[in-house]
C-alpha cells in the first residue's frame, strides 16, 4: 500500500485545489513542515510577518480560487488573525495550516514557549473558530487524512477559512495516501431542481415588469455573463456616486454576491428596500425578503439559460446618467482626487490586476471608468476593511496571476498611511520580480478619518516618510523606478511615458495631494458615518 | 454633582496609575475617544500599526507598571491579539481599549464594517476572553464606572491584560465623576499572616542547609535585595549558559517571577527538579512542590527583613566557576557572536535600557556581563518568545523611561529577520527622539531556526536589506547615524568612539555574522529543541 507522510498528504491536497504557492513565516514548530512542501510539488514563498502572509493568502485565493499559508504555534497565527477574519467577513476560503508543539509535549501539559505558560494548549484553536468555518489540530496520524479532507471539504463548501494544526512529531508520520485517490468536493451539491425552476420563473417575471432595473455585483464569475446578456446598468460597488444616486429611482435590484453591508451603501443612506431586491449570495436566493436554500452557482447558469432561450424577453434598459462624471474634471495646477481617477481611468489596459485599498481608493476606483475595460481583475476588501490589506493582498494576487500567466501588470491603490502597515510587503514585491506598480496617494494622513472626525487633528496625521527611498531599502538589488507627481500635468505627462505604461520593474508613483481632497463619495458616507456614529437609533 | 464623560472618565483612572501617554492606531469607530485622551491630560502617541502598539504597551508597562493602548473595532485590535498574548503570558498588566460600533448598530444587528457582515458583534470580546484577565463592552453609560473599575482592578490582581471596548455613541455621554474620589485597588490583598510566617521559616530552613543555592529571577523589584542580601549566585535568565551548566549541582533553586519553560531552561535539559525548587509567583509560593497562596509581592519583603534580623544566617556562596567565559574570547577576525557579547558587556552603562529580541541576542546579552553593571533594565520576552516584540517593546520602554527620566541610553539588540516583522516601528523611534541605539545582527536569515532545523534551507532566509537607508526612508527629517562592523577591529573602534558612546542621536549598528555562529547555549538549546521535537514520550 502506498504510503505518505502526514504534511506530504495535506500539501498534495493543497496542490489538487490548484495552489502552486504558499506564503508563511517560519518557525521552530513548523520548520519539517515547510520540508514537505516542495516535496508535494509546491512551493514556499515567506514573507516578512504572519499579517502580510495572510493577506497575500487572500489575495491569492481572490485570483487562484483557494489559497494556503503556515505560520507557527501562538505568536505566529496571531499575528494573522486579522486577515483570517477578513477571509470569513468575504468569503475568500483559506487555509491558515499552524505549526504545533509536539504531542508529547501538549499530552504532558508541558509550559512550552509560544504558549501561555500554563500547559494548556487548545485555546488559539477556540479563538479561532470564531473566525474559521472548520479546525481541526492533528493529535492523530491515523485520523489525519480524514481530518484534513473534511476541513478542506468545510472550506470549499462554505468558501472561507479554514484552521489545521500540525504537530512537530506528527507532520512526518506515515500514512496510506489512498484517500487521495478520492478528490475533495470542489462542487457546490446541486439545487433542488423544483425550486429552482419556481425562482427562475419568478426572477423573469420581475424582470419583464420592471423599468429601471440595475445590477450590484462583486466578484461572481457567472455574473458577467448575466451583465452582457441584460445590457442593464451595473456596479462593481454601491460606492460609487452614480450608484448611490441613481438607486432610488431603481425599481428592481439585483445583487450578486454583495453584502448591503454600511461601507458600501454610504452609511445606510441608499435605502435598499427588500421589496425590489433580488439577492444571490452563494448559498442563498432572497426575493423580496424571501429566503430560499439556492446556491448561486448552480442558479445563476440556469437563470442565464432561460433567458437566452427567450430571446424576446431580453431586458435591455439605456443609461440615463453619466456614471463617470469626472471625465470632464478640467486638468488642476495641484493635483485633485476627481483629475486623478478621471485620468487613471484611462491608464487601465486589459490583463491589468488591480488592487485598491479601503478609503479613498476604494471610492475612486469605481468613480473611474476601469470598469469599462475588458479583463481587467479588481477588488478590494469591502466589508471588513482593514487598512494594510491591499498592499500584502496585492502581492498574493499578483503571484497567483504570475503563476497562472493571467495578469499583464500590477497595479496597487493605496494611501500612505495604510501602506505604513504592512509596507514590509515591498521586500517580496521586489524580489518575486512582480513589476508591481504602486499609485501611493500621500496626503499628510487618514484623508477619511479625517472626514469622518478629527479634521485637523493630529492623530489623523502619519509620519513623513520618504517614499523615493523604500526600494532601495527593501531591495536594494532589484530595479525599480520613483515618480513625484504634484500636477495635473505631471500625472499627465507621466501616464503618457511609454516606459512608465511598459511597466517592466516596481515603479512608485506618489501623488501628492491635499490632505482634506476626496472622492465626492468619500464626503457624503465619511459625513454619513459621522452622522449615524452620533445618531440615538 | 460634578460629571465627565465616559472616555475621560477612563482615562482619568489610567492617569491615576501612573500613564502619561497612549499608544495605539486610529480608527473612526475610535476618533471620538481620542479626542479625550489629552482632556485627562494624557498623550496619544500613534503608531503604524496594531501590533507595534500593542508590543509598546508591553514595554512601557514593563517600564512604568501598566499601560494602555486604543485601537479600532474588528482588523485593528485582531491585529493586536499576539501583543495581548504575549502580556497575558508574561503578566504583563494592560489595558486595551477598543472602539466599538454604536450601541444604535449592535442592538439592530446592522451589517458594519469591520465586523464579519453577519449582524453579530460579540465574537471579538470572546476571543479576547482566552487571553486577557477581564473584559466588557460599555453597552451602557451607567453601568459605564464600574465596569471600568471593575476590569482595572482585575488588570491590577492578576497583573494581565484586559479589554474595554467603548462603543462611540457611549464614550461622549455624561457620567458621575464621583467614583473617581475612590482610587482602584492597586495593592494586592495582604497575605494570610500565620501562613507568611511559616513559609518565612520554612524557606531560612532550607537556606541554611543548602551548600549550592542559586536565584533565578526574572522582573521583580524586591528580588534586588534579596540578591543582596544573600550574596549567592543568580541569574536573569536560565538560557545563560553557567546556568545551565550548573543548576546540575546545586541543591536548592529559588525562583523568583520566572518560568520553567523549555526556552528558559534549554528544553528542559536542565532538569529542574521539584523538591529542590522554591518557586515565588505572583500570586503563589511553591516549596519542593507544595502550593501556598502567598503573594510574593508580601512575602519577599517580610523574607528579607527576617533574613536582615538574623544577620548570624546570611547565607553567602562564593561563585565557583567564570560566569562569563566569553571574556576571554581571543579578538577574531571576522566578527563572531562569542566575541561581540563578550565586548558589548563592556559597553553597557548604569542607566541603559537594553531590551533583546527572542533569540540569538536573549541568550547571548545574559553571556554578557552586563548583569553586574548596576542601574540597567532589561527584558525580553521569555515564555511567549515572538519575534518582532523587542522592537516595539524597546519603543514603549523608552518612552516611559523618558517620561519619569530614568533612561540614560536605549539600546535595542535583535535579528535582522526579527526586524523585518515590525520594522516601521523606526518611525517612531526616530521621531520620538528616543536616540535609540540599535545592535542589528545581520547573519543572512533566521539563525536559531536554522539550528533546530534546516541548516541550509532556504525558508531559513531572509530578503536582504539595505539598513543603511532605514532611518532615511523612515524619518528623513531626524538625525541618524549608521555603521557596519565586520571584525573584530571593527568593533572595539566603535565601542571606543566617544560620540557612538555618547549616543546623541538614533544610531544603527549593523553586525556581520556568520550565519552559523551562535552563542554555545544557543547550538546546545537548538539542538535539545530538536531532538524534543522528535522524541516519542
Amino acid at each position: 500500500m502506498a504510503e505518505t507522510s502526514v504534511g506530504v498528504y495535506l500539501f498534495s491536497r493543497l496542490g489538487e485545489l490548484g495552489i502552486k504557492s504558499i506564503s508563511g513565516v517560519p518557525g521552530d514548530y513548523e520548520l519539517v513542515l515547510l520540508d514537505m512542501i516542495p516535496e508535494a510539488g509546491l512551493t514556499w514563498h515567506g514573507n516578512a510577518n504572519e499579517l502580510i502572509a495572510g493577506y497575500a493568502a487572500d489575495g491569492y485565493a481572490r485570483v487562484s480560487g483557494v489559497a494556503a499559508f503556515v505560520t507557527t504555534y501562538g505568536p505566529g497565527e496571531l499575528s494573522a488573525y486579522c486577515a483570517m477574519a477578513g477571509q470569513y467577513a468575504e468569503y475568500v476560503p483559506v487555509v491558515h495550516v499552524v505549526g504545533y508543539p509536539s504531542t508529547v509535549a501538549m499530552n504532558g501539559k508541558m509550559i512550552m514557549h509560544h504558549s501561555l505558560g500554563d500547559g494548556n494548549f487548545g485555546m488559539y484553536q477556540k479563538m479561532v473558530e470564531h473566525i474559521s468555518v472548520a479546525s481541526t489540530v492533528l493529535m492523530d496520524a491515523k485520523s489525519a487524512a480524514s481530518e484534513i479532507d473534511r476541513v478542506l471539504n468545510a472550506m470549499l463548501y462554505h468558501s472561507r477559512p479554514v484552521y489545521i494544526g500540525v504537530p512537530v512529531d506528527i507532520g512526518p508520520q506515515m500514512i496510506s495516501s489512498g484517500p487521495l485517490e478520492s478528490s475533495l468536493q470542489v462542487i457546490l451539491p446541486k439545487n433542488n431542481p423544483e425550486f429552482e425552476v419556481k425562482a427562475v420563473v419568478e426572477i423573469i417575471r420581475r424582470l419583464q415588469s420592471s423599468k429601471q432595473p440595475v445590477i450590484l455585483v462583486d466578484g461572481v464569475d457567472e455574473s458577467e455573463a448575466l451583465i452582457e446578456l441584460l445590457k442593464i446598468p451595473y456596479f462593481a460597488t454601491a460606492m460609487s456616486k452614480g450608484f448611490t444616486e441613481r438607486i432610488g429611482d431603481s425599481d428592481l435590484v439585483i445583487i450578486i454576491g454583495h453584502y448591503p453591508s454600511d461601507f458600501n451603501t454610504g452609511e445606510f443612506t441608499t435605502n435598499l428596500q427588500e421589496d425590489k431586491v433580488i439577492d444571490f449570495q452563494r448559498l442563498a436566493l432572497s426575493i423580496a425578503g424571501h429566503q430560499y436554500d439556492l446556491a448561486a452557482k448552480h442558479l445563476l447558469p440556469r437563470l442565464i439559460h432561460e433567458l437566452s432561450n427567450l430571446g424576446s424577453i431580453v431586458v435591455e434598459r439605456s443609461v440615463t446618467w453619466d456614471p463617470y462624471p469626472n471625465d470632464s474634471t478640467p486638468k488642476p495646477d495641484k493635483l485633485t482626487q476627481d483629475y486623478l481617477w478621471a485620468q487613471l481611468g484611462k491608464y487601465f489596459q486589459p490583463g491589468d490586476f488591480v488592487i485598491a485599498e479601503t478609503g479613498t481608493s476604494s471610492y475612486g476606483i469605481p468613480a473611474s471608468n476601469l470598469m469599462n475595460v475588458s479583463d481587467v481583475r479588481m477588488f478590494n476588501q469591502t466589508v471588513f476593511g482593514s487598512i494594510g490589506y491591499a498592499t500584502g493582498a496585492a502581492l498574493g494576487a499578483f503571484i497567483a496571476g504570475k503563476e497562472d500567466g493571467s495578469i499583464k501588470r500590477g497595479i496597487l491603490v493605496t494611501g500612505e498611511g495604510s501602506l505604513q502597515l504592512t509596507v514590509q510587503t515591498f521586500s517580496d514585491l521586489l524580489r518575486h520580480g512582480l513589476n508591481t506598480t504602486v499609485f501611493l496617494l500621500n496626503n499628510d494622513g487618514y484623508t477619511v478619518e479625517r472626514l469622518i472626525h478629527g479634521m485637523e487633528a493630529s492623530y489623523n496625521q502619519v509620519p513623513m516618510w520618504n517614499y523615493s527611498k523604500m526600494c532601495e531599502t527593501f531591495g536594494p538589488s532589484f530595479p525599480a523606478r520613483y515618480y513625484r507627481v504634484q500636477t495635473g500635468d505631471e500625472l499627465l505627462e507621466l501616464l503618457a511615458d511609454a516606459q512608465f505604461v511598459k511597466a517592466d520593474c516596481t515603479q512608485v508613483v506618489e501623488l501628492i495631494l491635499h490632505k482634506h481632497d476626496a472622492p465626492m463619495s468619500v464626503k457624503l458616507a465619511s459625513k454619513a458615518v459621522e452622522e449615524f456614529n452620533k445618531s440615538k437609533k
